[in-house]
């Protein structure tokens, strides 16, 4: 219920609403613990409640400790029952989290146009971007499988193996460990395509002298992460040894960088300099990097437009890479806890190719 | 090409639009075969055009064959681009497949209403739920994956076993035949939580006489499946049996009564009545399936409330449930195709406690 509190302080006393609508799955996981249900409405005065369709309602009723719980029958409206009780909360002022186009306008139509709504998003993602103790210790857990993970990849990487077989020997290896699954779709990109900076996972079989790019996470309760490590499959060349070498300096640069009150624009354009400073930088394609916890990709975001600062608390990965298409890339990345004056790995594996 | 000319037919013959704006990212997979593009524009009159960000360019020049492809720098406002992209092709009225609030209003503002929108998701949903020739052949080597995995669990599952270790033996065997990851979290809920029709996966350790429920399914070049098989930790009882043989038969009869033309609803109806008629009705929780294919949960929809009538080359699944609190739960699920007589199931598991 803390969380709750915090959101209440945000959007009733320093912004000026008296209801706040979550629907997106994240959020809701982070204020309630809960999956599989579909709004939680937090009302300034009244009961926090919980809306949850049949398939799901047991469960919620033994998770919910604390929340109003509302099954929705199977074809009733649910934005016509959230529109009842925030009009019964006396709610005028109704913040969401996010919505589409459709549940936005059949909110407006049941409230009668006697709630005003606002999107704001940003207040509860303010609040999920700094850690607590307890997700973090969720989240170094996460990064220990990831760590198994690539141990195992890195055993069984060799010519012949597909590009599908390291990534199932990847997440057996964290899922017998006790992954929650996978933060995302596995990718293990070999030879040309990986200069497909996310190329996903195919049944081509690894060359001798192929670039292996390999990007994962594991999950644990709910909390992501995210590693990428590049390697040869034999014996580097000087023109792999070089890219490799570049991207491993501007990724110890930016991670040197890394500490609360740094702009995330800063810590980006360290690494990109080194890049474009070697005559690479249009072959960086992508961000440094972006937060990750309940979501693979969520705030602060690292890159040359963002007007992110970065806090204590934050978990973020550093992840430079160069793409040279019709040759191979290189992408070297880290989940890292940024903290007052460093920042700490939570990822570990060999850097070397 | 051929799926965006029936998707040009029924835009702008039989409905009065002029243009389409893709942004779905499993309709995006439909329509060009790549993934990581951010939208797709089809005018009536002028070029197919993906819009995409840096990140993903090399994939999608390298497979957007027949596509106009742009990049959008980073920092670029994309609906913009696509603004003027439509204005410059004459279009006056664009339907869109789905969108959420900030891109839609964001998109009225850099059309300045030259462009009315519209949401007509439904009209590509109409396409995807009749799987041609090359869409079964995946989705039969989808279903083969599912099955060798089903085969697995059932190898694993015995007292002691945690119910994540159970998922690990699912995916590994899924993925070294081939499988691109999981088509949903792997689900297998023993004892009192296979009451929980959605109920994931955790660390408890199975015991004798457990009901354990598995769900899952393996994915084919992105194309899904869905199975559940519900099992007993050793020797079921009479309660057990009793339960078990009533979902066996409300699944079989909604089976048989699965063809084209026939109402979506009513093939609900079949299995609850079964449920109901033995007083179990309240318990059987969800509706009875769901459209499968680029995505684990697509149209038709089969509950008590669907308005959706079977088509020849629906891929659906039939999953009726019993789910007793405290005590457990059975659900059994095939995923089949509908034909113009008949349905054919793609899995195949043994029936049997």
């Amino acid at each position: 219920m803390q969380r709750i509190s915090e959101l209440k302080e945000i959007a009733f006393e320093r912004n000026p609403f008296d209801g706040f609508l979550v629907f997106d799955s994240a959020n809701l996981l982070y204020f309630t613990g809960l999956q599989g249900i579909s709004a939680l409405l937090v009302p300034r005065d009244g009961e926090n409640t919980i809306f949850v369709y049949g398939v799901n309602y047991e469960q919620a009723k033994a998770g919910g400790k604390g929340f109003n719980v509302e099954l929705i029958q199977r074809g009733e409206n649910m934005t016509k029952r959230i529109a009842e009780k925030a009009v019964s909360c006396n709610i005028k002022r109704l913040a969401l989290d996010s919505s589409d186009v459709k549940g936005w306008s059949s909110l407006a139509r049941a409230t009668r146009s006697r709630v005003r709504l606002r999107l704001k998003g940003e207040l509860v993602a303010g609040l999920r971007r700094i850690k607590d103790k307890s997700e973090l210790a969720l989240m170094r857990k996460a990064a220990e499988l990831t760590n198994v993970g690539m141990e195992s990849a890195i055993a069984v990487l060799a010519p012949g193996v597909r590009e599908y077989e390291v990534a199932a020997e990847i997440e057996y290896a964290m899922r017998r460990r006790g992954s929650g699954g996978t933060a995302f779709d596995t990718a293990v990109t070999s030879g040309p395509r990986s200069a497909f900076s996310h190329g996903g996972c195919t049944d081509r079989e690894i060359q001798k002298g192929d670039l292996v790019v390999l990007d994962f996470g594991a999950v644990f309760e709910n909390y992501r992460c995210d590693i990428t490590r590049t390697l040869v499959a034999g014996k580097p060349t000087d023109k792999q040894k070089h890219i490799y070498e570049l991207v491993k300096r501007a990724h110890q640069a930016a991670f040197e960088t890394t500490k609360a009150l740094v702009k995330a624009q800063a810590v980006d354009g360290v690494a990109r300099r080194i890049i474009e400073d070697a005559g690479h930088g249009e072959l960086f394609v992508h961000g440094l990097g972006h937060g990750v916890g309940l979501e693979v990709h969520e705030p602060p975001i690292l890159n040359s437009t963002s007007t992110d600062v970065l806090a204590a608390g934050n978990v973020v990965t550093i992840e430079p890479g160069i793409y040279i298409p019709g040759f191979g890339g290189v992408r070297i990345e880290d989940t890292v806890l940024v903290e007052k004056d460093k920042a700490e790995k939570l990822t570990e594996a060999q850097y070397s190719l």
